[in-house]
């Protein structure tokens, strides 16, 4: 992915991705494109969005590596489930399969070849909100946490109550509360998911640790925010919820009518040093006039993302990255 | 407690604590001490631990109070738990009635009223064993954590599996392993315990955070140290244990063999900005010789006590805070 140019070596997932793509390939394609099967692949492929910044961009590549695939050799949906072969190749890339609202089933065989994805709602379903991504600094320094969510599995006893006891009516709760677009249920179910998977990382032995001091950091400021607007009147308990995945970064969900606002205060609670600190879609950044919020040293943060819920991967017509004959455009 | 001289607040604990212990004079005081009961009291009270740390000085305090009053009343110890009284004071303080290793028990009443301490092994059981506390600067924030105990009761759901599933079994290994001198078994429930009590921390609503990167950081030493011990042909597969109270501040219990050696590789790893940085049992610092350990920047500890499993509160003949007559000495 991304340049240069490189062949896949025989070990690589990739590999192993695309022989088991031919395999399919060789079964279920249709007639008109029988041909194909037989052919060598040159794939390119562009990722904008931030690698290696623990953002699930690799999922997001290898989904639609998979989905583009799939397009090429004709291969149809209802025959051959998408989403369990991307996550083949990297467990959460079966949830970028679709767009909107993503769920990712465990399914019920012990080695997990049947977990799947299902999209519980369209991006359609609630356009007004957002998602802000705070991107922690690399010089905080992370403690190694390789391997944890295996290291979970073996030692955690508060992982077995958890997924036996808590995971499955959440996740009802939280399907009910997308479709219902209630604010505040959404930002409770996120917020205390994303606390209990980072205590199940704590009890973990020995613990690891995704959250560091700027994470906490930010956890606190969102609780403030949400204080702050409840004094301020607002009619919902919550109007901004932190959630983190493995890493420190945080992704923040909030409505479009409080973007400014929190953006406004995030940009003067957590000073940048860099130039382009908040990218993705435009929004309007004030000098905020509230100054009740904690101001941390310059540069915890690298950089912020504002994005939305999108759709999923789709074919497009032109700006191919190869030439029609397959040659490098570069 | 400490200077200056100040009257008790009719709201203050200490207050309610006299009148109470004035009430059981009253009931169980021996004959010969009758008058005593009708006279006010002139409390000097000296600690010589660090207070304000997080380190339970307070729960010392109180245990010495509750001890002392007991003895100036001569109230029987078989008559009345001194532990359930101490424990009115600050929950905590019914450990330090007895010296050596301590069972706080939780009781069966839901008002805590029979909750008490008993011992479990004197502190002669196991005269190897060492504490290494490591106060962790104070200019390292901490993001407030107020009431945290009571609404982890409230919101935690892994508090309530952990309290029914786990805790006792883990008491009663940990009381097999002291009886035993088994530090293996010892140092594993220690740290799955400090884990798991964070863990259910961070499972509240809000979150609790009592560790920071400092922390973090002393957790991953204690990981490197005891790699390197069994690397260093060590026949258990600890060699230090961490655990954390409430707050940053880090507890490493250790075998007096690894002490020197231990607190080289500490002082190397998290280098002092103080004079006074190891505090408490003298113990040779060498400059270590092992650097595989990674460095810290200076002044992320303030200081390190050394100490060890003392005996519990006593009276002693001389030295008194207070003259013959009662007058400050001062």
């Amino acid at each position: 992915m991304n340049w240069p140019p490189w062949c896949l070596p025989d070990s690589s997932i990739y590999f192993h991705l695309l022989g088991f793509f031919h395999f399919l390939a060789k079964k279920h394609i249709s007639e008109e494109k029988k041909e194909l099967s037989k052919y060598k692949l040159r794939i390119c492929s562009e990722n904008n969005f931030a690698t290696a910044a623990g953002l699930a961009s690799s999922a997001a590549g290898f989904a639609c590596l998979v989905y583009c695939l799939a397009q090429v050799y004709g291969i149809d949906e209802k025959v051959v489930d998408l989403t369990i072969l991307a996550r083949r190749g990297s467990g959460s890339a079966c949830r970028s399969i679709y767009g909107g609202f993503v769920w990712w089933q465990k399914g019920t065989s012990d080695d997990g070849h049947d977990s799947k994805a299902v999209q519980v709602a369209s991006e359609a379903r609630w356009p007004e909100l957002r998602a802000v991504i705070l991107v922690v600094s690399h010089k905080q320094k992370d403690v190694s946490s390789k391997d944890g969510m295996k290291r979970s599995r073996e030692t955690s006893q508060l992982l077995h109550f958890r997924s036996k006891q808590i995971v499955q009516q959440r996740i009802e709760s939280m399907i009910k509360a997308i479709n219902a677009k209630d604010f505040d249920a959404f930002a409770e179910i996120t917020m205390k998911e994303s606390n209990q998977f980072h205590a199940v990382a704590l009890d973990t032995f020995p613990p690891c640790f995704y959250m560091n001091d700027v994470s906490r950091n930010v956890i606190d400021l969102v609780n403030k925010y949400n204080a702050y607007k409840v004094d301020m009147g607002s009619s919902t308990r919550y109007s901004a919820a932190y959630t983190f995945d493995a890493g420190p970064n945080a992704c923040i969900y909030l409505q479009d009518k409080d973007l400014s606002e929190f953006l406004s205060i995030i940009v003067s609670s957590f000073p940048s040093i860099e130039k382009e600190y908040v990218r993705g879609l435009p929004v309007e950044v004030v000098s905020s006039s509230v100054d009740i919020f904690p101001k941390h040293a310059p540069g915890a943060l690298d950089y912020i993302i504002c994005t939305k819920v999108g759709p999923g991967p789709r074919v497009i017509e032109s700006d191919h990255l190869l030439n029609p004959d397959g040659s490098f455009k570069v």
